[in-house]
């Protein structure tokens, strides 16, 4: 039941203008993927006795959550491209995801929730890192 | 490289309630699926010749993205859960579904982004359908 | 600062369908305003003290802001206008505001910021009630 | 029934780290107007006769609601302040603040929701670009 965001990159009706579809797709899923797990683990946290060494944790997953959904909603849009937005936002996207991926992992050993969130983390910057050196 | 929706479920660190695990996590899925899915299938339409024809189609995906997007938040999340609130945002979910997936249908023969994402918001309908039921 | 609703609503192309014009613009920015407060709510309960106390404070701001967002963009859209769809999302948004206001009213003699969030949940809920009522 | 911006910034119970709260309170405000009066241009933009001239605008304005969004919602967090990813979401916003007002611009003379949306935008960047000023 995941996205079908490779058909849906395939049955856009005008010129993808030579991006490297596989890149793009992986960023959009890890996006997308990114913003329901940190929001999970936000709230987790929330649950968590020792909530208190919890507090940037939770924010950090705010604010990739809300960035990642931009980000993989902007992506999802070909339209009028415009490479230096894509860009700048793929930037900030690939920064929320090494500060929260950072913070996720500080609570791994203690928390599961927290290690499969920051290897989501790692995996969105990651992707968002190779769509950038994609869109060169 | 799908959301490790179950992953999280199953690390959330307080009782779940008995909610049907599979259903929920199903929901979850579908609701950023069909957000993606909206989001593509709106800008699909925005690059087609045709673009006169599509208006209620891009009207109805653009609400349908935010609705699912709100759904598969409020569904991460199981701290101090609101079965009222649940239940009700379910089924405005659902009927998003529904509306953007009857548009979608009527272009399916024409546009293959129609066809898509007709197929996801069905599949997402369902999907709140099934855990409204599982929810009693 | 604020947005411009009504200015928006003024140079719609097309016809509005005799909606309450006042209710509607006043619902649209209750959302908006509801989302930023609910936000910045959940972050200021993340710093106070006694964080333990405000789980499910954190978690109905989170809830609320996210279905406040998602209702003030559909109300912000008249092209192909769905009465069921936008009946029911203000229904699901009146009770979020409904939860949130009375979950930050426990609070409100503790913190100031949930005095206020409290209020603007009133608000938002009374705008999106006004609004039922004015769609008849 | 504007946000109450400032009164949440100051009932946030820890330190701000001396922010410039009028700049931050701006910013904050036209971030949230920015992404509804955005959300609205786009869907006049659907209803208007000439809709084949607008595919670009409605794809811009959409990309600058999402952004604003996210950069309003971050804004609104003050636990775990950092300071680099907020430069980097600002710079973001400030880019599809521009790319948004700059088309937007071209359809002001034609359509009234063009202008109204084209000021925002300029409005929205140019607080963006002061508070990015204000963090030094």
């Amino acid at each position: 039941m995941s996205a079908p965001v490779m058909d849906m990159l395939d049955s856009y009706p005008a010129d993808l203008g030579g991006v490297d579809r596989e890149a793009l797709a992986r960023c959009i899923e890890a996006c997308f993927s990114c913003a329901q797990t940190c929001t999970a683990c936000a709230d987790a946290c929330l649950s968590e006795e020792r909530i208190a060494e919890l507090r940037a944790c939770i924010r950090t997953n705010a604010d990739c959550a809300d960035i990642c959904e931009a980000t993989g909603r902007m992506l999802s849009r070909h339209t009028g491209y415009d490479a230096n937005l894509t860009r700048a936002q793929l930037e900030a996207c690939a920064m929320a995801c090494r500060s929260c991926g950072d913070e996720c992992a500080r609570h791994a050993g203690m928390h599961e929730h927290c290690r499969v969130c920051a290897e989501m983390c790692r995996l969105c910057e990651q992707a968002c890192n190779d769509l950038l050196r994609a869109l060169g």
